[in-house]
């Protein structure tokens, strides 16, 4: 059956299969103590315009955005996110679960207003009661975000700027760090990224790796002993190559790049084929999560061939549905689907 | 550089590879939902002839205790282990972080006496004072041991018993199972264990994997909602497949045990060539895990040419070291190191 | 000078402390083994006819709030609340510091709208990805509310139904209870709450004792070991003696009742004063908080000579303030203020 | 009934209960923000020679335990105490409910040897393994200990040097400090704790107070926010008088140790009696906690008319049972005790 239900419904690159079977029978020490680790580390600094960069390879998204925000999070204080932020309402509490408060603000397609976290912040120090309240000690966006949005260079810099004013971190969650960077509605480079956030991590699931993700701490503030936290967290893979491989095959030729490009570009199709057939949608998004809004009727009629996810009620008679495309997707998917539309 | 320097040095068995590569550009759902994941699971229901059997793939090992420890406790509870147990000492206090205590017994040769697990809990119960003391709620073994010892079956018998006598779960933790298994000294089956235990985990990163874990319930006792569970510890993978596919491989034709013969038959050269070249053990493991005493000139000397492990100290002029063989070490590697002595 | 700061700046009921000097040497055993601790829980279940009631008594509000939400959720679960809930807001993250989330519905005038609580639960279940999501496992309430405001029987009786309906317990913060009791506008007994919440708590520390809260499990709920689980939450008093002969004063004779009834009475003083002397009220409020909007620069006036609490700001010229009356307040120190205002 | 169950059986001292009642109508600012607090702050400070001493007042030992380690420790560490320590045995878990781990020593007469100590710490480092191991981030111990022997000038110096040395605080659990001090067989005063220990509390519930110990940080290392800390661990009192009062009327006119010489008196006197009586020690307590050998059936004789705790079963014959003396304890009560021998 045709699946558009995410952008983790296939494996991984071919070149990705090929590194791990070439390196296969390679003895290589545990926990990142290997030369590919090394490398991998290596490539992405300098993606990053960023010598100095601290990189740690982790599995999924979930598991990055608890390690990143409990490590890094002083025990006074909470990370603050959209109410729709995916810490907020999808990683089944594994961020309360390490003791943090996720305070969040109204999300505005998607995004934080740089205006509304100063506000919230300044409110917060000049409440006479605070001390009872959980301090915001860390600034959690996505980009692209749960709807698809992208943050301009500007927007970004207001928030790195307000973040800086006040003295507190800003982690970006780049699940899809490649589908925004490779838009065409963007001005943010990955250099821009590294230099406006704390730590970000370049997500490797959704964009073309088995698994895995790779979180860059900018400011030489990857906390001490982070490999020993990591195990604690029990997040620490015994085959570090398994990780570092990935990455430093994604990260050869720009090959991450490259790949994120061609679900940009799906993505472009897709669109144009569902305003051609007269759909609407819910939000207008620029990278490769479209949010369409379908009849219920209809729903039910093209969910007996196609896969997508159901994202939210619009109304009694119509329902918003997520269509993405991935690294893998092909233009013959699309036109597959045009067929059934 | 030639290497013993764990059972995790290489990637994965070649037939991994394959079922990865040849699979990769299906489209499957995500978070186990896929078919590969249900095959695998009825692979392993039938080799542990436990058609009931309940079972959920994990990423590593300190992942695994940690979750299986956290989700079947109760708030009053904690885990009974022995002192040299792994939960106990190397990782990196991942019981604990969850709000769970290792409550620890003497080891023998690695392993728990039932006897004195039964003294154990019983004089907790007689003790005025043990409601202000942490309730023994489970008991952890590991299998075999971190010392590369086995539990006999009669050994694994009495300790299942004391637990259903007690009524408290037993945990055992197979980082090394298929290495046990396949022992010329163990009376033990994966029917035993499936019978013996509450829960137990079948290892792949140590056993032919990448990565990966294979926990199974053997009493319709999974905890409820186990996926969420999973996801709040940060542990549950978007591309499930890369578990399921694995494992599926590993039990389809024997594959997980005739692997885990090689790493024996190796083992068992590499005693020989110990024995023969005079060198003293510091416990007699019928594992993959060899423990020899170096003096520590000689130490300094093989460490030119080849990679183990340190460790413990033995005494002023000693070392104990570790090596281990795997379902990839080949004869020539031995011949190698022979040389080498 | 003249304080309306807070129901709890003055010290305890004189009964309570005659009590204490009366029994301070006999000779009792420790953690609630006392004769003290079985007669106020005897008195208290009187008080709610509710003979089975299992009663626990713990030492401030939010201690009580963590344990008792942490001690019954399952691990899956969290809890809902208000917006501004003082679980919410007010307790420095408290109940996330045990692993558990904060699910947050609108407060109307502080209180949970049933119909909304029940859209909210049942969206819930219906939503494709609740896996991944925090369960709702228990309802909060404050009776007192945060505002001051009450819920009426109907509004009560909505939300326990609501509550057993999908089978989760409803818990009443009660820090304020007495107060909510002896309102002139509440058609709700302390026999009517027992009947319709599954735990809720009789506050101790701001209605008349130095400190304690008695928490009441209704349904024979209490968790298993509930003794061992406060001392694991750092919560369990040696002299349990301090709590119990407090209790036990208070529920002797409806004490608890009538002083209660006094801060109401004074309560209505206050809010004519403010009424006769022009003032406005940001709520209106039946117990014994007063809410009022102040002039900036007569707030600053006022606060020379009388002591009041911040509540938030109204507008830019404007602040909402809090004052309080409690079981110690005299009508004399009423009659100050009018002085003063 | 006789009893020497514990010290504390009695209530408070009788010039707290009148403090408590003269000072009850004044109105005070809560948690904390009195003039008793301060007041009893400063006299504490003045008693241990350290005006710059920061000091916090809590409600009970385990939670002192508890929210000490858990704010003073990095997350990479975890506590070093005896086997027999308080945290390692019977706080009901409340040290790993906060995710920490207690590293364990032997126990020498109850105490920590300064050798053994360093020479765990160093090992620690030395072993290639120990990213994978807790970190050794603090040593707690008891004074007097748990089982009544008191660590002498030397031995804590000793201590506190290797602690020094490896740069992680010294913590001492004072919870019956007093009693300590007061001992005819020491030569540390409060002074030299304060100078020797990074942090230490005086422990008041054993100590002639309803309930409260006093955190005493001795180098300006209180932890950031900490009134923020204790209410997040839910142990911040509303009304903070009730710890301050206590403890004013305690540090006023040395009533603090005099009321801890009185139960070394009655100690001395119960130890007299019990060897002219013929009874054997199971060790030699110069405090208040007296650890007497018995036959069973003398035990069960006995405790028709006398309380007192049991402690350890000493062989199949004998038990080995504590006989406490405290603040409160008379002479007549020792020659009644005779009576019954």
């Amino acid at each position: 059956m045709l699946s558009f239900e995410s952008d983790y419904i296939e494996g991984a690159h071919p070149k990705i299969l090929e590194a791990l079977t070439k390196t296969n029978m390679e003895c290589l020490s545990g926990y990142g103590a290997d030369a590919y680790t090394k490398s991998a580390r290596e490539k992405i600094a300098a993606a990053c315009s960023l010598p100095d960069a601290q990189i740690a390879f982790l599995t999924g998204g979930t598991q990055t955005n608890q390690i990143v925000i409990d490590t890094m999070l002083h025990q006074y204080e909470g990370v603050v996110a959209t109410q729709s932020g995916h810490i907020s309402v999808h990683e089944a509490g594994a961020i309360e679960f390490t003791g943090r408060k996720v305070l969040t603000l109204p999300a505005h397609n998607g995004k934080i207003d740089a205006a509304e976290l100063d506000s919230y912040i300044t409110d917060f120090y000049n409440d006479g009661n605070h001390e009872h309240m959980v301090f915001p000690g860390m600034v959690y966006i996505s980009h692209p975000t749960e709807y698809g949005t992208l943050y301009s260079k500007k927007e970004l810099t207001e928030i790195s700027t307000t973040c800086r004013k006040h003295k507190i971190p800003l982690f970006l969650d780049g699940a899809r760090l490649g589908y925004g960077l490779m838009s065409k509605q963007t001005d943010l480079t990955m250099t821009d990224i590294a230099e406006l956030c704390d730590v970000f991590y370049i997500g490797g699931t959704k964009v073309g790796a088995l698994c895995g993700e790779a979180v860059v701490f900018t400011k030489k503030n990857m906390p001490l002993h982070f490999e020993h936290l990591v195990k604690k967290h029990g997040a620490l893979l015994a085959k570090g190559r398994l990780l570092a491989i990935q990455f430093d095959t994604l990260f050869t030729d720009d090959l991450y790049f490259e790949i994120s490009r061609n679900a940009i570009e799906r993505a472009e199709e897709l669109k144009n084929l569902f305003i051609k057939k007269g759909y609407k949608f819910f939000i207008d998004s620029p990278t490769n999560q479209q949010f369409v809004i379908l009849e219920n009727e209809k729903l039910k009629e093209l969910q007996k061939n196609v896969k997508f996810s159901f994202w939210e009620k619009y109304d009694e008679t119509h329902t918003v549905v997520r269509f993405a495309t991935s690294w893998a997707t092909t233009s013959e998917k699309i036109a597959e689907l045009e067929k059934l539309l």
